[in-house]
């Protein structure tokens, strides 16, 4: 059993971290870090997933070569630029690696690299050239908030998780950063997420549970539908723990991937929470589904429509855009069996029974809908599969936010 | 070859049309007609598509028992309440065209019958039925622009259409009214649009017409990628013009296809125009395609992008987005082929070039930006296939109008 710690992405033995501002993007603010770092003291095996979209952002194709080998030593990214479709975006992504291992004395094929922000725009590489010595310089165990900073964009916190857990007598950590704002939409076309680890575990056990994992959380939040060209969630282990060897899916495999499940859903709740504009986190729960996949995509469908999420902005209990809204997701339920409830820490209103409108008190839906956090709970009265998903509101924010985002 | 007239759903001989204030929505404005009536003097042979939402209003499954005999007489619809998800929603919808009925000395089956609003609160069917025989008796050929008036909901003008073509030397004529604003989504989970004609033609062919054109213009526009429950294209024709019968694909069938496609275009853009909230109508032409499915799939991706919608309201080049949306679309396109450029009234301005940012003047891309209607135009450089979809920005209003519709 897990339990949560602190230390970010430092938080496990072994990783040190660091984030400089180096003047990625034109006028930024020297306050802002822009650029970071993350090392570990010895190899590590490495899992990684990838944005879905078919125009995929120059870093990822240099991560993916890096990591053919299942291993390596460290992180570099920078925001303020995607370094996307741009006619040097490749060799800029592979120069950034060459930076940090001249910095560290390492490989360029040591590093995974990843970048946020514009596509389209090339890279002031000088910048990121001169920085690195820095970065490397300012590396440390305590330097997990400073690497966070360096990578968030539209974010308006840092988001950070760390649990800790016994392994055949052992303590075993992971901790994470992650960023993600918009562009936040199911099938890893997410955010940036790296997670450390000092866990013992194979190449292929470690890839195994971070991409059932990632379907479980990453790939269930949405924040407006749109799925980015860069985004990633790398997860690296040291084995310094020296935990016995997780090598297939004995109970320390579902212990570590119980843990990995914990520290991942909640960054991905963070990441809703701080959607672009957001107001309020918004989660939709299908129970009582004929199957898992069905009661996601109904569940993607609601947190995603424009409407309910307008209406969440609004403290409406518009209940019937959920039920409109299940009703275009393509999965297939019976609308006649559908219960609807909202709920929250201000108590819970039941707003639609067996597919019909039900008389409720108004006030009190929006007392429950006022709240920080609200529940759609849907029960599908069909089966005995069930899904989270998580999404925000749609406010004025989100809309002056991307209005003019690039300028 | 067809031109342009006036009269919406009245244009066509033997139509006549009516909109009145009933009452439906409680608290409603005396001046804001909320029920409408279109009938012919001779019965038609009709066609319809309805919204593909899971989901579907009792009206929409009392028009198509009604149409079951492919003929009608006339169309009853109102706005302020879309008769679904309660438990009276089909009697109440039958209802409807039990009172019509009564009114014009015909049965109910004559009649089809649409509502639009609110989801789940019971219609007021008392409004109604009192509503009725106003109604019927305000029956008029210059009636077109009150029937239009008592279906809009969130629509900030009326959307209307007609034209009239020579076939076997009699002139034939389409006239429609639309509504549609939110909830505009592809696949026909888009608005009502009533069109009637005095074309001679077999409902076999009207048919099959509605069902292509609807999916070449009302099923390619996209407000807010939400369908809704109870939208439907019905489309009326009474044989009064006395145009030779066409019952096969002939020359006569291609000129009033043509005909009609203008006409579901025309309402098409309207409704994209008047989108809720927008403040400009954006149109994507995806070119070279290879299939014009793909082209279509990527169009759609672009003009339905939250990104994309919001960086148009900023009158932001930001094109990354444009290719960025492309690629979560999932159409197969290559994209180092791609071409971009933004284009107005005020001119146009290259952007991306084979899946590379130009350098390009953001002044005068501004300017192309600021004008009412922008086109985005995508080049993909594979093969010899087009779509057009249109949508519109997203604004401050669309957050502001749907945040507290219900209320």
């Amino acid at each position: 059993m897990w339990k949560e710690t602190t230390g970010g992405v430092c938080a496990a033995k072994g990783f040190k971290a660091a984030g400089v501002h180096c003047g990625v993007k034109a006028g930024s603010s020297p306050e802002k870090n822009d650029l970071a770092m993350i090392l570990s003291e010895r190899e590590c095996v490495a899992a990684a997933t990838y944005t879905l979209n078919r125009v995929k952002a120059a870093p990822l194709y240099v991560t993916m070569e890096h990591l053919e080998d299942g291993v390596c030593r460290g992180i570099i990214a920078n925001s303020g630029n995607a370094n996307a479709c741009c006619p040097l975006s490749h060799e800029n992504a592979k120069a950034m690696c060459q930076f940090a291992a001249q910095a560290t004395g390492l490989k360029a094929e040591d590093f995974v690299v990843a970048s946020t922000g514009v596509i389209g725009q090339t890279i002031n590489i000088q910048a990121i050239q001169s920085g690195v010595p820095g970065l490397a310089a300012a590396l440390s165990e305590n330097g997990s908030e400073q690497a966070e900073r360096a990578i968030m964009t539209t974010d308006t916190v840092p988001k950070t998780a760390a649990v800790e857990l016994e392994l055949g007598g052992k303590t075993v950590t992971i901790g994470a950063i992650a960023k993600g704002s918009g562009m936040i939409h199911p099938n890893m076309g997410t955010m940036l997420a790296f997670i450390t680890t000092d866990c013992d575990i194979s190449q292929e056990m470690l890839e195994d549970a971070l991409r059932q994992i990632v379907g479980r959380t990453f790939n269930r939040v949405t924040v407006d539908g749109d799925t980015s060209t860069n985004d990633m969630c790398v997860v690296l282990a040291n084995g310094l723990a020296g935990n016995p060897l997780i090598e297939w899916k004995d109970e320390n495999y579902h212990a570590f991937y119980e843990a990995l499940e914990q520290v991942c859903r909640t960054l991905a709740r963070k990441i809703a929470a701080d959607g672009e504009g957001a107001s309020r986190l918004i989660t939709c729960t299908v129970h009582h589904a004929r199957s898992e996949e069905s009661a996601e995509r109904l569940a993607k469908a609601v947190v995603g429509s424009s409407l309910v999420k307008a209406a969440m902005f609004g403290t409406d209990a518009n209940w019937g855009r959920v039920l409109c809204a299940m009703g275009y997701s393509k999965a297939p339920f019976r609308p006649e069996y559908v219960d609807i409830k909202f709920a929250s820490a201000a108590g819970e209103v039941e707003v639609c029974r067996q597919g019909d409108g039900l008389n409720f008190d108004e006030e009190k839906a929006k007392q429950v809908l006022s709240q920080d956090e609200v529940t759609i709970d849907v029960n599908l009265n069909e089966g005995g599969e069930q899904a989270t998903c998580w999404g925000c509101d749609l406010t004025y924010d989100y809309v002056k936010i991307n209005g003019d985002y690039r300028t």
